[in-house]
């Protein structure tokens, strides 16, 4: 495999932003294609048959570019999804659950973890069962969170408004004592300080971005196919619809300017439904 | 044309229940079909390109299940995707924006009307346009309000941060003395005791969906199509993803129980996309 194929990152919208910017703190000298499916988003409310068909969609055309790697950096559709993507995309395939899930027994001296994210996420059930996959002796307690991601993307994140709305989802938390808070959607990273502010300064707030990129870096390494010698490594933004808001929310979650941004329309999505798992493998094959 | 055919009535999501709510009182004897696109919802954060094609594939597939009369029950469609709709549905086609506007200036004093609603529908201006098309001499001002469609979905309208989020997003309104405010998003009749209790009693608030519900009881007493003796009208949902939310938000925005939900995947809608003016004429006349 070619090692200098990019990375495809994955996301409902913006908020696999946060993931691509840790990604780019640990390991900026890989090339990257970031989709948004902006003109489906939200995954977090849909039911699992419509998060899995439109994972499946954007997920094989980041496949068919061209990628050594994916990363679903969405909640909602690695709850969901994750299962089919893997069978479907011929390259390792990470999610930001188990990541997020490992660092948060790391953390936990009381046993007591909580996990808030969206209607979709919590649902599912998702962090729970790979919980106690590791350790069925944790406690733990969850809670969707659905007025986190407009606050987030109003970035009325200092309003006292967006302070009593925390103090409203985080009060079960903090009567059942967690002392770790899993923040289970990539847009709550954006509203750390007054989750944690409401939380207090013993309760360690886990977001699952930085330990997605530690454990790509580590897949990369073991496959040996990280990049090498890339001076000038690219970055190429897809979004199933041009809005106004994408550039505008997305360079602040991004922390960064966003250029080269492209315009995949559905119609055109729509039609990866019916990609083979064996087509992508041969025009994967074909890149190299 | 058979007068109890149905009135279609769509929206992107739960938001148009508001409206049938209202047509549910003033045209009691009516049949009706009504859909919300829960899969792709919400439109009011999307690009007009994106809107248009989405509506178009709603609103073919109710003219093919045979109705008499379309209702756009969203203002975002309404503002962005009415003139594709009245060229391809070949039933009269009812917009939220118009009926919404004739009241506002029936209702202002002082010439000054506030518009909010979504990003989308405040970006297109669809409202100043048809104010100033009626009376030019009508001052404006408009904010989108993002974050009240999910304050009314969370059901959190008498929650503190959903009023210090009103007084955040009407100071403006208040400032500049207007004595009209159009309630632009088919959510916002949900919050009309906040926006209220911020705006004072002296400012009248115009939602669209009563003078909607009028306007159509016009259109079929002109075109002599209501329905007659109909001693049990029918009620029927469709929506493109089965959502936990559906009926227990609808019901609530319905104010009854909600029976006769009908799953209309994605994938089946798409095909609405092909469906030509022709056909869908020739499909409602062979079932009149």
């Amino acid at each position: 495999m070619n090692k200098n194929l990019p990375i495809g990152i994955f996301d409902s919208g913006v908020g696999g932003l946060t993931v691509l910017r840790e990604f780019l703190a640990v390991l900026p000298e890989e090339n990257y294609l970031y989709f948004g499916d902006t003109a489906r988003v939200p995954y977090g409310s849909k039911s699992s048959k419509t998060v899995i068909r439109f994972s499946l969609e954007v997920s094989s055309y980041l496949a068919d570019q061209g990628i050594k790697l994916l990363v679903v950096a969405c909640n909602s559709a690695s709850a969901l999804a994750i299962d089919d993507l893997r069978k479907l995309i011929p390259v390792p395939v990470i999610d930001v659950i188990n990541p997020g899930v490992s660092k948060a027994i790391n953390m936990t001296n009381n046993g007591k973890i909580g996990i808030i994210g969206t209607s979709a996420t919590i649902a599912s059930g998702a962090y729970e069962q790979v919980l106690r996959k590791i350790n069925s002796k944790i406690k733990t307690i969850s809670r969707p969170c659905p007025l986190f991601v407009p606050f987030a993307e109003e970035n009325w994140i200092k309003h006292p408004a967006c302070k009593l709305v925390a103090e409203e989802y985080l009060e079960t938390f903090r009567n059942n004592k967690v002392d770790v808070l899993i923040l289970g959607c990539t847009h709550y990273p954006i509203l750390k300080d007054v989750i944690s502010e409401v939380m207090g300064p013993e309760v360690t707030l886990v977001d699952s971005a930085e330990s997605t990129a530690m454990e790509a870096a580590d897949i990369l390494s073991q496959n040996d196919i990280a990049a090498r010698e890339n001076n000038s490594p690219f970055l190429k933004f897809f979004v199933s619809d041009l809005t106004a808001n994408f550039r505008k929310i997305g360079e602040q979650f991004l922390g960064r300017t966003m250029e080269n941004i492209t315009n995949v329309p559905v119609e055109k999505l729509e039609k990866y439904k019916t990609v083979k798992k064996q087509e992508i493998d041969k025009r994967t094959k074909d890149k190299n």
